[in-house]
């Protein structure tokens, strides 16, 4: 059996269903440790069942201390997952070889299980519903807000009053700033005919949700995906072209195939449609109890799509200057083919 | 000269005064590089003067190329700042010595100059109001509200609408709750009487405010630190102590003192009520563009205090089951004593 050591507070929770914000958890053979200070013992012993609770103010000098008195010769541990200073107190551990074990947990985690499935579910029907209060707020009171306003307000539904966490912190981007992928909010505001992206999910039992549309701005605004409409004949085929890619990709996705013909699938379409050099960022990745996890779907990457993966589909094009356009759903990897959730 | 590397993203904004979510800051001698990825590269060519802007999708190799390509022998750098991963990437470099440099950033920030003072004493205003307009709410809809919706509305209020960024996801904690320094919220709800504990602080323009208030429920709620009437005398003696504690912590900060004599002075006034058993953290950090900056003021921390130094103080007791208090200010360290802002 392996032993291993982990810090991440997704891939602790992972392991037992428990974690705080300062941590370490060890399995060695049998024996599982959760080390953690005076903060958060208590509640540790009164949530885990066959885990030693250890307290510690320092909890990595204690890991390192607990490797010594088992003499533990060999554990694996993610190089992702420490810091140079934290390793340098864990060598401490006098016997132990450190084996590097990359992306340790978000492998063990890459096929969802089927509680994990309903969870997932849950958070994108909640963040869809998220999505169509935001809309509302947009109807009603858009016009003239500016996306730092808009943020607040689409985290806000995300949120639900305080109901749940968020993935991330949202994107809403106008016009040009939505052919930066990563734009960050700033005073413009929303007029009528505006082209508005947005990107946001939530966390329901901690497991996240990630969903991206693309609207023009009026009274009648909505984010069905389906039912976009757009003044300009640019922006519809743009639009138009997105959609298609992300169509292609879900159909691309089968049990079997490399996570990089998913993303190829994708980026013909655009490729194509003239748009090739403006799709600047891969076609999708896994969500879980992170908001990035396995797989990749990127045009290096040799993944095996198995059964019970999720990941989302989301090309993108982007014309800077001018506006931007990504379409994101999230996928479960059916027996035969991709389900949108 | 020194030469350094940083990526912490406070930590390189102090340098150059723009960051973005995926950098790298080096200094050898007087040239000085910003590594960042497509996403950026244009918004930093903008701001940036003096300062050669790289573009690379991968920042830590193409700053390990960089030393090579420069022959640099010896690098400063942060063994908190790199995880494992990162660091043996950058350990390619051919010709490097990796001098580390702990708290590297944080030691240079450690004084404030008048613009970052200027600025900070702004978000502890704004902060203040925020506590204001949150006593208002707490006033009018309060009453059966839950912790996770008064965290929702504490961190709305900090918010502004979307003007401000929370320094951190605000404490908002009901009797027993406000007896963990950490608590996260539940389902408990407000009630005449009931001990509401509120950590909460934002940032403007990228600086810190941090603060601390107790107070019992009732329609004329206030968070005034110096109008608080408690029902029990239990809780009014425990208040009142912790009140004395800060100022006499307040009192005992001068240049020249040591930051242990400052938690001291506040740990005994604690433990002279009986209570020292119950003050389980230490009795403040600095803060500015981080939330948790030096001086640490703890009871081990060797740190001369100087001038403009700006730290929280706030000590606070906790009694397991009951309820706990804590109240916390920011000063600045004037010419011959601290001023709270």
């Amino acid at each position: 059996m392996t032993n291993y050591i982990l810090k991440d507070e997704n891939a602790v929770y992972y392991e037992c269903g428990f974690s705080c914000d300062n941590e370490i958890f060890m399995q060695f053979g049998s024996d599982r440790f959760f080390i953690t200070d005076g903060r958060y013992s208590i509640e540790a012993k009164e949530k885990l069942r066959g885990i030693k609770i250890v307290e510690s103010r320092d909890v990595i000098k204690k890991a390192a201390e607990l490797l010594t008195e088992h003499k533990i010769k060999k554990l694996h541990y993610d190089p992702n997952d420490f810091t140079v200073a934290e390793f340098e107190k864990l060598k401490a551990s006098k016997y132990t070889y450190f084996e590097p074990a990359p992306a340790f947990s978000q492998k063990k985690r890459i096929i969802k299980s089927n509680r994990e499935i309903k969870l997932i579910k849950e958070a994108v029907r909640l963040g869809a519903e998220a999505f169509d209060q935001f809309a509302g707020h947009l109807r009603r009171y858009g016009l003239n807000q500016n996306e730092k306003r808009l943020v607040y307000e689409c985290a806000a539904k995300m949120q639900n009053y305080g109901d749940f966490a968020l993935s991330f912190e949202p994107i809403v981007a106008i016009n040009e700033n939505a052919a930066k992928p990563h734009a960050l909010p700033t005073d413009t505001e929303v007029k009528i005919g505006s082209l508005i992206l947005v990107d946001a999910g939530l966390k329901y039992e901690r497991y996240c949700s990630d969903r991206t549309r693309v609207a023009e701005y009026s009274n009648s605004l909505t984010f069905d995906k389906k039912k976009q409409r757009f003044l300009s004949s640019k922006r519809q085929k743009v639009y138009d072209t997105v959609r298609k890619a992300q169509e292609k990709a879900i159909k691309a996705a089968k049990p079997g195939v490399k996570a990089c013909d998913i993303d190829r699938a994708a980026r013909e379409v655009i490729e194509k449609a003239g748009y090739g050099k403006y799709f600047v960022h891969s076609t999708g990745h896994g969500v879980g109890l992170d908001i990035h996890e396995l797989p990749v779907i990127s045009a290096k990457s040799e993944t095996i799509i198995e059964e019970n993966m999720i990941f989302t589909v989301e090309p993108g094009i982007y014309l800077p200057g001018e506006f931007g356009v990504r379409i994101e759903d999230m996928v479960r990897m059916a027996p035969t083919r991709a389900v949108v959730l």
